[in-house]
């Protein structure tokens, strides 16, 4: 099994946006808004801030107490998204249960939303006419054509169907022309379709959900799972359970979440340029 | 094998919008904008216009001829949307090759876009956020209650990824917490995928493509395909090959056709309650 190094793959693609963002005349700043206070989403943040002040761009967090309501939050999102400062806005999730997750990220204009996570952006990439993609898939699509795995012609299940990996993981096989099949919480034998799948991309927050029973031999697996184990992020994946069988795997950490930011980092230096 | 009939589904729906039409204080008008003059695009508006007509809501159609350039018909088609008297207005598809037909589709304000192809409309879907389903989701969705199909913890193929049923149909899955898989015409073995699903969408406008031997005993299809054959508007199936497994067949005609335009007629409506 070879393990597909994201944190490698990111670290040359934050090299190739420090020299863009060093030609460029204009101060990137991407601003981040937080409501709560919780030690992972901290940390989560924290490497996006280093990421970007690595290749020089500036980042903004704007702090909130869990006990902001959702049009109290909606009306200084606003503000925030219209400070010229700002290049690119990106809402930290989750939110508290009791706001609106999607009324406020449909607040940012698409010209700053650097997630792809407001309706509007959601509407153009489903559309087929984003210029960038979500994050994750971005991550994901970088990550294949590194390794030059070709998924045109290959079956991909998508474990999860979330906001944040597998909404945006099927937006972008629409329009790659690829052959998918989702599977959730609800599905009854996903063995059974996970079996027939030559990739698989979960994303789902279940740490070892994906044993090696569940897969055939020769799968790729990318993991953008993330959820808490004892103080550390943990995958999807039983990485021991799948070693005999898969022929790759993302690691967790060091595997889709380095990129991830990376190309957070590289839609806001796209977004700026076409601003 | 039952034929799921869709025409008896569709009076249905519409003698219900008649009801709330001749309540309606409000006179109903749907704009339909084509261009160039194809015989088969002509029989289908007049069904639209037809189905309105029945149940008291007024249908202007706007020609253009075939030498309409992008830039020209967006302007015509911002005047159309503006017109106060036009509650809904759709584009026919297909529009000639030159034309950006997204571009166009964009210029409906969602207010007006009872078939949901604006970017706007398909991003408030990925979002999870329209009130209303595009006419083809909807009808489907419409199809399995009726008959009782319980579609939640089945394994739905959808076949093609197209902007007029595919696509719809995974934005509508998308949220509807379904399983599917999504099949194109790049897919290596479609029969391997189809022969595991418990339900069967088809929307790729092949006559005869889905056969006996790609599908399982007892499995649902929704024939979605559109194509003309000698003159005659044909599905993707081949209903004699499916007869003797499947449970339950659309025919074409008077399966998914009918009821899509009873469907865009019900959005017509709901729109136009909530402007």
């Amino acid at each position: 099994m070879i393990l597909l190094d994201g944190k490698k793959l990111a670290d040359k693609i934050l090299a190739e946006l420090k020299q863009r963002v060093f030609e460029s005349p204009k101060k990137l700043r991407l601003a981040v808004i937080v409501v709560g206070d919780d030690p992972v989403v901290r940390q989560f943040i924290e490497r996006k801030q280093k990421a970007a002040q690595n290749i020089g761009v500036d980042t903004r967090v704007y702090p909130f107490p869990d006990s902001m309501s959702t049009s109290e939050l909606r009306a200084r999102l606003a503000e925030i998204v219209h400070e010229e400062k700002n290049t690119g806005v990106i809402v930290q999730l989750p939110l508290p249960e009791k706001i609106n997750s999607q009324y406020i990220l449909n607040g940012i204009l698409p010209s700053k939303d650097v997630d792809l996570l407001s309706a509007r952006s959601l509407g153009l990439l489903a559309a087929g006419r984003s210029h960038i993609l979500p994050p994750v898939a971005g991550a994901v699509k970088a990550l294949l054509e590194e390794y030059q795995i070709d998924y045109h012609a290959k079956k991909i299940a998508v474990v999860g169907a979330g906001q944040l990996v597998g909404k945006p993981i099927v937006l972008w096989l629409l329009n790659e022309k690829a052959t998918f099949s989702v599977i959730r919480s609800s599905t009854l034998n996903p063995g059974e379709i996970l079996r027939n799948s030559d990739i698989i991309i979960t994303g789902i927050g279940k740490p070892n959900f994906l044993t090696g029973d569940m897969i055939k031999e020769g799968v790729v697996i990318i993991d953008a799972g993330t959820s808490e184990s004892a103080g550390k992020i943990v995958g999807d994946v039983d990485p021991d359970s799948v070693a005999a069988k898969a022929a790759y795997l993302t690691p967790v950490p060091g595997g889709v979440g380095p990129l991830t930011v990376a190309i957070l980092l590289k839609n806001l230096v796209s977004r700026a340029r076409r601003g």
